[in-house]
């Protein structure tokens, strides 16, 4: 499944410069659409009006994924894997969302999120001047990082007093290019619809980034306002034929992240250091987790969003690695690095950018270096804890030189995570902060001093088991005191989680700022090579993903795998012949609901399908339409071929999965009795 | 379970000294019983008989653990988890004696193991004077480790000529003891009856390392000779009655590697980097193997045996890890080795003692560097293709200087295990080639001149299924002809495997030769500290465990834990209570010819019990006998608070877990329907 990898792509940069494009390549701006290729590929020109609806249709979920309006009042659908953050928050041992899907028959049944987030990207402003401006070329890397973040923090500051709308300077192309998003939020965001995970997830781990696949990896919800469902003048309507090969298809979305421009060392890095390091980090968790797990039933549903995020961010980094390890890719990638830099090098004026090259090698280096220097302990308590401690000494000073996610624009949001209902389990608190503070150990070693102040005389296990009972941060009230109280307030605190948090702040801003320098180095680097770029091979059109909207396009397209074809689409006939052709194996059942409605189900009603757009994690949820700008299905996952596509898009094999619009509907009608939600879908 | 955890300690070194004991600690050799506490403690005096039949009872298992005979007829008694490999090598897709049990109804059908030894102690020699004599004392460690080698292969050779026996010299108290260890070997080993896996693993990973338990952890085996059953005089008679709290009872088994020697220095070693490091491994090829299991039922039995190995072992070092991370653990030790350590300073004549200090610390620093230099790649074609490799060299050059698995007294165990029926499932040894040139790789770097060569221009996966598809090793007839020929047949083999093996050899042998002589300094180092330990604080009696015959003893005793009582037995009610109140639980359902006994079943029989006798990994099987010299039961777990018992005994809370006696034979008459079978235990 295409979930942003939020856990473990967090700390790489975001750098954001196009290349040459290949094929139906391409994550492009709203602001700059892809007309030529739309044009000469697929003779189509979108109108002003088509674009605009269907950016004014796209949501982002602050939660880690893409979805859409869907209708007037409010409906908006999305993942079942982009929605389970929400399931298992709204669940209980007694109703497990997750395993048993959910209906709301009336409006009162309309389950609210406690903390979700939804973005709809209202209007695109470039302010690359005024950052630009603000940034002293002969500054030290130490105050250029400061100064770009007190300009950004002040147009974030001035736009939000303006508008009103949420305000993020996004910087794209490399720091070559910056933008203003300003975006409606939704914060009341109610559950209406969920499958059974049996019917979301069909074929479980086993079959993820596989295909053909056969999964409703949807859920519906709704966005209020004012207490009442939010009246929306731009949402999709839908199709009802089903798509067939060669259809062109747009995604509209919020791709995570993309190393696209990476250079040849930078894709070194990872392949050798970066990802190894990351899998070795994410097995732990793994396994962690099953662990606890094992433990009981309760335990199995307490922990299984989080290992199912972790479970999938290790097959994807699995999968991409994998790719960087073959060396035809990197051999792929060294062959138009070196064309590029040849062309550099036989230009005088372009000497910068030569340098450039060496300067993201020696940064590589660097990054190697603080690999593992980390004092984060992976836990919510401890992730709040921490964020209320910064909050109290960043909140003294002037907005401008705060640390990003503490301005003034980001307030809001930052108060809605921290005071959220969401529940804490204590037990898997303690198991996941024995692990953390057993691994600072590993990594620091038993003679360091601040692991011998966080441990306190005792062994990881016993010290996580008196943390969590010496704290009170499982309290939305504690929360609340320390959250509007000043630094003296946390600092007289004697919760014990806020006194580990204060014992590791000094630590954190030290390793936080040297990531920070390093990735202000890249990306003057890289920033420079993107001049070069567009001087020697002209700009072909798309920065690197950035987590913000964009607008892709593909066909609908089979492909060949070991000698077979595989046929672009998949139906309900396949999926009940997919549950036998794998009886007895684990998540290969389908749910109860299915085996009854199977008499009355269309089976040949479209499930799933794919195309050959653009997409990455963070993808998933997006929209997919077609030529009318008419939802003929949602992006879910993308294949194994894909994994690579986070620095090489191919279309050889390469495909994004959708699930089928008309699979939606029919599944609501036929299987889950929603038939007065469907007619209401598209209206 | 107490598998020996041979898979990642293979390379630790066998350090064998002793301490002063505590309590029921110690695991003695049998030409050294602990006759003085043994008179102290319990009032006991064995005999000469009742020792002998006791070691002549018990086996050792070459696939990892302990086991004994049971009748005059040949039956052998081990846990099910310990005949698992065997279990496991005869099932086929069709009959997963894993899953389903077994039970010979006739003497044709008990089912021939591919590559079972079983060893029965019976003589043992001291040979201290000839090897130390053989060293000469101012030899460089190279020249050391090349005279030690010498020595050991040569009165092997000659004891095997002279005697017949299997003969291996054991390195005994840090290499300050030598003594020689003859074995008749059974190698004709049939299956007579095992439970299904639902019964001996009842509870799972989740249980696994847990008690209270009700696991019927055992299986049940005949050694044959010259195509017969062999007869046996000497065979353990049963109790019948049940254990009770306080009994005395002895563990005669093969304990696998235990530190108790360890200096503080190699403790941090273990803490820091080994154990972290060997987890990081262990975790990597547990998700692999789930992620194969994933693919469909044949593929979970493929490789399910070798999973639930690296669980377990998982599970026991994180277990061992705990217990060093906490610093209680450490100053525990560094206290003793303080006391001794000012001892030995104020002793002018154990300088060299306090020399051996600093020696094992420096060589703490080379075997961390070494961590990781590894060019093994875990599989079985690859281990098949190595040591083939390995012995055509080794056979050119005269018995006493070959690598220690190639000298003459071993080879025909080395012979049995190459030409082995086991079958060999080349999808499963893809995937596990495919990650261990991954890893290589990631250890190694791309640019790395072997790696290059290894993946000559390929993806580690691509060239995996190359190498696999490549080479004819499944075929046993192949084998034969590279085990028989000369170094010329394998330089000239042109299979694949065959050939990565060659590549790798120069590398696999300077990688070997520098740990093998980091070995003998560690070994020389503790053979002084060894020599001063018993100087100053006198012999305390056993050297740590070398997967050899050793003789444990304590007390069935209950526990303490959270304030609860935990009593030292369990019974069959027990078990169906506990089903009961785990419902829902993966692997926690009893089978199905449990629930159909339940009726006809006495379920006050006693099934499992605790006491407080030293064991590790390796006594898994081990017969557990009472002062007659009775067996009440057999060893197959420890609970979580033993698992720092590798460096450190206690009695506190740290118990060994064993099936009880009479839950066998009830359940071989009221379950399985093998009353013969159970009429003829014992006699």
């Amino acid at each position: 499944m295409r979930r942003l990898f939020s856990l473990a792509l967090a700390t790489l940069t975001m750098l954001t410069i196009p290349l040459q494009t290949f094929g139906d390549e391409g994550m492009y701006l709203f602001n700059d659409l892809p007309l030529e290729q739309l044009e000469t590929r697929y003779d189509f020109s979108p109108t002003d009006n088509w674009a605009d609806n269907l950016r004014l249709a796209s949501v982002r979920f602050n939660s880690g994924g893409s979805g859409s309006f869907i209708s007037s009042d409010g409906l908006v659908l999305t993942n079942h894997h982009v929605a389970s953050d929400t399931l298992h928050k709204l669940s209980t041992p007694e109703k497990n969302l997750i395993d048993e899907g959910y209906l709301a028959k009336t409006p009162e049944q309309e389950l609210k999120a406690p903390d979700l987030e939804l973005n709809q990207l209202v209007s695109i402003e470039d302010v690359t001047d005024k950052v630009t401006a603000a940034v002293d070329e002969n500054a030290s890397i130490e105050e250029a990082t400061k100064q770009r973040r007190a300009v950004m923090a002040k147009l974030e500051k001035e736009s939000l007093d303006k508008t009103g709308f949420r305000s993020d300077v996004i910087t794209l192309f490399g720091g070559a290019t910056y933008h203003l998003y300003r975006y409606k939020k939704y914060t009341d965001v109610r559950l209406v619809w969920a499958p059974e995970t049996k019917a979301a997830f069909f074929g479980g781990d086993a079959d993820n980034f596989e295909y053909p696949r056969y999964c409703l990896d949807a859920t519906i919800m709704r966005v209020y306002e004012d207490g009442k469902p939010a009246k929306l003048e731009h949402f999709l309507k839908w199709d009802s034929a089903g798509v067939a090969e060669g259809d062109l298809v747009f995604v509209s979305g919020n791709p995570g992240r993309t190393q696209r421009i990476f250079t040849v060392d930078a894709l070194k890095y990872l392949r050798d250091s970066r990802l190894p390091y990351v899998l070795d980090y994410l097995r732990r968790k793994e396994i962690m987790l099953q662990q606890f797990g094992l433990e009981g039933t309760e335990e199995t549903r307490r922990a299984r969003d989080e290992l199912f995020g972790v479970q999938n961010s290790r097959k994807a980094y699995t999968g991409m690695l994998a790719g960087l390890q073959d060396p035809a890719t990197i051999a792929a990638k060294q062959e138009r690095e070196t064309a590029l830099r040849s062309a550099i090098a036989s230009d005088p004026s372009l000497s910068d950018a030569e340098q450039a090259f060496v300067e993201i090698s020696e940064v590589q280096g660097e990054k190697k270096k603080m690999l593992g220097e980390t004092v984060s302990l992976r836990s919510r308590l401890f992730d709040l804890a921490l964020t209320l401690v910064l909050r109290a000494a960043e909140d003294e000073k002037p907005n401008e030189e705060r640390l990003r996610e503490f301005t003034e624009a980001g307030r809001e949001s930052l108060v809605q995570d921290l005071l959220s209902e969401a529940p804490i389990y204590s037990d898997l608190e303690r198991v996941k902060l024995a692990d953390e503070l057993a691994r600072l150990l590993e990594i620091r070693g038993a003679e360091d001093a601040l692991v011998q102040e966080v441990l306190d005389g005792k062994g990881p296990r016993e010290r996580a088991a008196e943390l969590v009972s010496g704290t009170q941060l499982q309290e939305i009230s504690v929360r609340k005191t320390l959250l509007e109280g000043d630094q003296e307030t946390v600092a007289n605190s004697d919760d014990a989680m806020i006194k580990l948090a204060r014992m590791m702040e000094d630590e954190y801003r030290r390793i936080r700022s040297i990531n920070e320098q390093l990735d202000e180095r890249e990306r003057q680097a890289y920033s420079e090579i993107q001049s070069a770029i567009s001087k020697v091979q002209g700009n072909s059109g798309y920065p690197d993903a950035t987590f913000t909207l964009r607008l892709a396009f593909g066909a609908v397209k089979g492909y060949q795998e070991d000698g077979k074809s595989i046929a672009p689409t998949t139906n309900f006939q396949g999926a009940f012949e997919h549950e036998q052709s794998h009886a007895g194996q684990k998540d290969f059942d389908l749910p109860e609901s299915w085996q009854e409605a199977k008499d009355k189900l269309n089976l040949d009603a479209q499930l799933n399908f794919v195309c050959t757009a653009d997409i990455i994690g963070g993808n998933s949820g997006s929209p997919v339409v077609n030529r009318k700008g008419e939802l003929v299905g949602l992006i879910f996952d993308g294949n194994i071929q894909s994994l690579t596509s986070d620095y090489l898009y191919t279309d050889q094999q390469a495909r994004a999965v959708s699930v089928a619009g008309p699979g939606i509907l029919e599944a609501l009608r036929s299987i889950y009795g929603a038939e007065s939600l469907a007619d209401s879908i598209g209206r």
